[in-house]
Formats: C-alpha cells, sequence, structure tokens
C-alpha cells in the first residue's frame, strides 16, 4: 500500500528519475528494445539461401509449432501482425457488421480497431486495479441492467443490437483473471477472444495467455517481448476454426494446382517466411527475455520500495507474468504529477510512457456504448511505464 | 495473328511443352522464383545488427525513395501488402461504405476484396485484347448506358448508389491505355486508383506504372518482379495524400512523444524495416531483372513464332514492359484446349496457370454489378502464364 506521505511534484519527479537511473543506467533509454543475441542470423541467412522468403516457406510452419509447444495452444497461425490476428480472430470467431464487442477502454487502440474492421461497434468496460484487465463484476452487474438473452444470444436493450464477444486485453503482460470472464461470457452467451498481443511469456495457473478464450492473438511488433519485424498469431484449440482461419487469411483460396476459385471474400495476412525465421530465432530466446524481464522487475521493485508515492506493478496472484512493460503506479494522490514526471524523464533521456488514452475518450469512439470507467480512468492517470528491454535485466548490464 | 492451321488438343499440348522446355530447360519449373544475388544478406545482416527490424526504420526511407526515384511517383509509402496498400488507397481516395468502384473482372481477386474491405461494391468491367486492361470504350458506352451524373458525382441509375472510383488493373505487368482510361474517368468524375501490384518496371509512354492516377499501388509479394518477403507500396504524387497515407497506415497516432491520441480509425500495416531491407537490395536489381525478363520475352516470342495455335502476348503499343508474367494466348478455336495442356504440363513437371477465373464468377462477388464481360471470358480460356522467373531470362541459362 501506499504510504500517506509525498513529495512535490517535481522533488517526487526527480526521486523517480533518480531510482530509474539506478536500476538502467545512464544514457538514453527508451521504453522497448528488441535483443538479438541468438541464431537471427543463421535462421535469417538459411531462409534467404533457401530462396524461400514469402508467404510459403518451413520457417512459417516452423515458428508456428514452436509457439505451440511454447504456449500449448493446440494451434498457432502466423500472420503479419496482432492487430490482423484480431481481426481474423474477430470474423471466425462470428462477430457480424452491426455486433457490440465488449472491449476494455484501457488498452491500446487496435483492440477497438479490429472490432470496427468487422463493422461491428467496440462497447468499452472498465477495469480493475491488480491485473488492469477488465474487471469481471463490474461486467456481470453491467449486463444484468443493459442486456437480455435471447435464444442463447446476447441483446442490448438499449441499442438492440447483438453482444456478441468479449475481448479480454492483458495489459503489459499481465493477465486477466480469466476464471471469472470465462464465467460472465458463459452465462450471458459471449465468445471470448483474448487479445494478448502484450502476453507472450505470461501464464496464469499454469495457462498461458490466449489460450482459454474462442481464440487468442499474440503480436511480434518490434516492441514485443519478441519480434518478427512486424507479425502476430493466432491461437486456437480448435482444429476447424484453426484450418478456417488458415484458409481465411490466404484469400479464402480453394485448393488447387492452377485454377484460382475462392469462396469467400479472404484476406491476404500470413507472415512472410523471412519475418517467420526472425521469430523462429527469437522465440528460442524467450524463457530467456523472460526471466531478465522478471529480474528487471525485481531490480525496480526493490528500488523503489523505500518510496511512498508510488509502487512497481506486481503481476496478479496466480500469474507468472512476462513483465512486458515494466509499470510504476502513482499514489492515488500523485496522480496530478503524472506529466511533469513524464516531462522531467524526457529532459533527462528517459523515454517513459504514460497508459494509453481510455478508447472511450479517443476521437474516433467517442460516440460508442460504454460501462462508466471509474476505475480506468484513475489507473491511466497514475500509470507509468519504465524502460523494460530484456536486456536491462540481464546479467551482463 | 493466329493462322488457320491446328492440331488436336494432344499433340497442341506436347508441341508447347517441347518448346517451353526449349527456353527453360529440363527439370521442375514454377511460374516465378525470385532471385537473390544482389546485397540482400548484406542489407539484411545491416538491418539487424542495427536493432531496427521493425516499423521505425531506415531502410523503410530508403526503399520508399528509391522506388520514388525509380517510378518517378513523388511519395512512395511501404505497406505489409499489396492489398492493403489498394485498401488504404482507396480509402483515401474518397471510397465510401455503399459505394461502387468499377474493376476488371479479369483480375486476382484481391482487387475486388480491397474495395469490399471498404465496405463499397466492386463493380466488374470488361477488357480488350492487346493490354488485357480494362477496355475504355465499352467503359464508357457502359456509363453512358447507366449512369448520370449530379452535381459532379456519378451515379448508377439502376442501384442508386454512387459510382466512385476505376481501378485500372496491369494485367501480368502490361499496362492499361492509361490516357483512355483517365479520359473516361474525368467524363464520369471518377477517382483512379491503379492497381500495379504486377507492374513494377513497367512504363507506357515514360509514366511508370501506378503514377498516373490519384494513387497507385505495388506489390512485392513473393512472386513479383522483385519481393521483400511480403509487402507492397502506395504511390501518390500529391503531398497532402502522401502525408494522410502515413498517418492512416500507423494507426492515426497523433504526434506527440508519450500521447497515445488516435483520431481516426487507423491501420496498422506499414512495412517492417526488415522487409524494406530486403527489397532495398532487390530494387537495385529491378534494371536487370527487367532485362532479363524482356529476354526471357524474345526467347519464348522466338521459339513461338512458328507454331500456328499460339501466339506470345507482346507489350502493347507505346509501353516498355517489365513481363513479370510471360503469357501464352491459344488460338480462338484452341481455348478448350486449355485444361488438357495444364494437365500435361503439370505431368511433366511445368506449372502453367491459366489467368483467374473472372471475378464475376466467383462464389463472393456473382452477385455483384457487372457489364457484360465477353472479352475477359474469351481472354480467360485462351491466356496461360510460363515460367516466368528473371534467372529463366539471365545469360546464364
Amino acid at each position: 500500500m501506499f504510504d500517506s506521505m509525498s513529495n512535490d511534484g517535481n522533488n517526487l519527479a526527480a526521486a523517480i528519475v533518480t531510482t530509474i537511473r539506478d536500476v538502467v543506467g545512464e544514457g538514453d533509454k527508451v521504453l522497448h528494445e528488441p535483443v538479438f543475441r541468438g541464431n537471427e542470423w543463421a535462421c535469417l541467412k538459411e531462409c534467404l539461401d533457401s530462396g524461400y522468403v514469402s508467404s510459403v516457406g518451413e520457417f512459417v510452419s516452423r515458428f508456428e509449432e514452436a509457439l505451440q509447444d511454447y504456449t500449448g495452444a493446440a494451434h498457432a497461425i502466423a500472420v503479419v501482425n496482432g492487430t490482423e490476428a484480431l481481426h481474423m480472430a474477430l470474423l471466425l470467431a462470428g462477430v457480424e457488421p452491426n455486433d457490440e464487442v465488449l472491449v476494455p477502454a484501457l488498452s491500446f487502440i487496435a483492440t477497438a480497431n479490429a472490432v470496427t474492421y468487422c463493422g461491428a461497434v467496440p462497447h468499452f468496460v472498465d477495469s480493475e486495479g491488480e491485473s488492469l484487465g477488465i474487471d469481471a463484476e463490474k461486467l456481470r452487474d453491467y449486463l444484468a441492467s443493459i442486456a437480455r438473452q435471447q435464444n442463447g444470444i446476447c441483446l442490448n436493450r438499449h441499442t438492440g443490437r447483438v453482444i456478441r464477444a468479449l475481448v479480454p486485453m492483458h495489459v503489459f503482460g499481465h493477465m486477466c483473471d480469466m476464471d471469472a470472464l470465462l464465467a460472465v461470457a458463459e452465462e450471458y452467451g459471449l465468445v471470448v477472444v483474448e487479445d494478448a498481443a502484450e502476453a507472450l511469456g505470461s501464464f496464469r495457473d499454469g495457462s498461458h495467455a490466449g489460450t482459454r478464450g474462442l481464440f487468442g492473438i499474440l503480436s511480434f511488433n518490434g516492441n514485443k517481448i519478441l519480434t518478427t519485424g512486424g507479425g502476430g498469431a493466432i491461437l486456437t484449440n480448435n482444429a476447424t476454426l484453426a484450418t478456417k482461419a488458415r484458409h481465411l487469411t490466404t484469400t479464402a483460396k480453394l485448393p488447387h494446382p492452377w485454377r484460382y476459385r475462392h469462396d469467400a471474400v479472404g484476406y491476404n495476412c500470413r507472415m512472410p517466411n523471412i519475418n517467420a525465421a526472425l521469430g523462429y530465432a527469437q522465440l528460442e530466446q524467450l524463457p530467456v527475455f523472460v526471466e531478465n524481464k522478471r529480474k528487471l522487475f525485481a531490480r525496480y521493485h526493490d528500488a523503489f520500495s523505500s518510496m511512498p508515492d508510488v509502487k512497481i506493478l506486481q503481476e496478479p496472484a496466480g500469474c507468472h507474468s512476462n513483465y512486458w512493460l515494466q509499470t510504476l503506479m502513482l499514489a492515488p494522490d500523485q496522480a496530478g504529477q503524472q506529466e511533469t514526471l513524464l516531462e522531467y524523464a524526457q529532459d533527462q533521456g528517459l523515454k517513459l510512457r504514460p497508459a494509453w488514452e481510455l478508447l472511450n475518450h479517443q476521437t474516433p469512439y467517442s460516440d460508442m456504448p460504454s460501462m462508466p470507467t471509474d476505475v480506468a480512468e484513475a489507473l491511466q492517470q497514475r500509470l507509468i511505464n519504465l524502460p523494460s528491454g530484456a536486456d536491462l535485466g540481464g546479467d551482463h548490464v
């Protein structure tokens, strides 16, 4: 818990920056940097020499199999990025134009954009402060007040639209309370698609992020725990849906040695082999990356333990988190110091970042349905991400 | 012109396969293979060693500048693939949900899919036999019969929808008659977006493919004249639209050192740096690839010159084509032999390919508006693509 003592803003900012410097050292520090210290060269060279750099290639299969082994998902389908992975997963989960999809207000905008690409309407829900994910109890109460069920379908009584799906997002790599969210989804007949873009390497009660919903999605963007340049993956345990995912993401072309026939409006979003080669080499090092990020957490945690106005966000009970982004939480009465700290740190060569502006306050989504998001709003003013590269936690630092 | 003499189907297939073998040699031959004989490895290694493999990186800028230099387009924006390039270009060109967009029936399905992603309706038009592109005269007559103009907007009198845009597609790298198509577009107030996915390296009357419409798009998929693994680019001469394209393709995030605010439903589709590194090295070799493909054309042309039932498709007048895919055209009375030839060649280890099934006959588009497409239908039954890799035309073959 936060101590009641507090500094004024500039003193607090200076104290925080000094403490961060104790952990990460001097020099310009960004939020996240990839680490290439494994077989990246060897795999890229092998891929180039094979002549197969595009969507048909052995590294795509090898990367997908390695993702399956690591996450425990029965099927992984590698695609061009996490946003497209979520878009495809929502379509395959049955999201139709004019449906509503429940998404957290506290998320990167891609979560809502993927819903919009389906022609559906994001409907924003509030978060809880331990995992930063969707608050299952609040969601249950909210649905009781606005929804009704009809033939197993959940309808929004106010808009008349079908509420089709629920998208838990595992913020900064910390996993939501999936047991509680799956229970609410089952009560209301909602399909669950996990946005695990930030959570490769995170487990809760033994299950990897993205493996408990009908689908989960991962991202391998340059700022993630491992990178393919740009990339993402769809996870599912359902063999039929995995086959459909492979079909939908390759222009829905029917198998034939020369005829070009397509049975649906498909997409062109499989991961190229060259990106999968990079990903395969990165995935070999994932356990080290996670371990280093957990060490970095411990260092930040120790360093800030004596500072009364802040705490370092810790993994929820039952979680083994990838600590993708290390997160400082300002005491409630220090929320007003967020901007001062960000400016001061920027001047000192430290690129810190607040959580995203809430999605229900963003220009393209401000008119969309939303439950009251008091907790997310309070959290947004208190959260600050710290330099989090896996190298910062490595033993050679 | 075709001679009136003809063989029966099996004899014709055997004669064609023998002639192809005279040009490409023995062994399994696919339709297209990339050639990596330049600085690919050096650029990939430089990219990896820089630590920047994702969407921010120097190779993206270098690749875009090199594309601008080569094509003469004022602006090139590299994205994840040609389909997304076309989708983005259509959105930026003002295509809105429920608009109609005129696209050739004779094209890869991505041309129509990109229209559908905008919530718009593809409206199919016929081709002419010289370039295989949209027939401008037929289009003018058709629009005269179905369209009316109102305040500079073109309306479909039958459906009541706005006909917003025209998408000429440069088939197999041969350029459409852009002068004629631009004239029709101007008469009817249509925005022109050129689908030049297949035409990097092709010029007509001195202008590179994709540089005469408001936008043009390129593809760098593994089967194209050069490859980035997967990738595409948006071309435009309009600086304002180029800025909008960069914004829309990077989640419409407003510039700010730490705040995440977005002013529109954006997309996440910029080309990763690692793919641009590959593309940059490939683009250095493009003049050689084009030259080799033109040599390969000359060899096929010579080899088939004495065969009465076929001809090799030649670039239209005024064009300097990249000859992306070499194309055999069966004489009209031999159209029925297409399947026999494809089967026979397949058995002989030659992967030939017919043109795509017409889009207005494909399952997802069979109910969409279409003009009569007699010419495209006849062409579809007569066109066969031949092994076309740049290496097949190189001097070392």
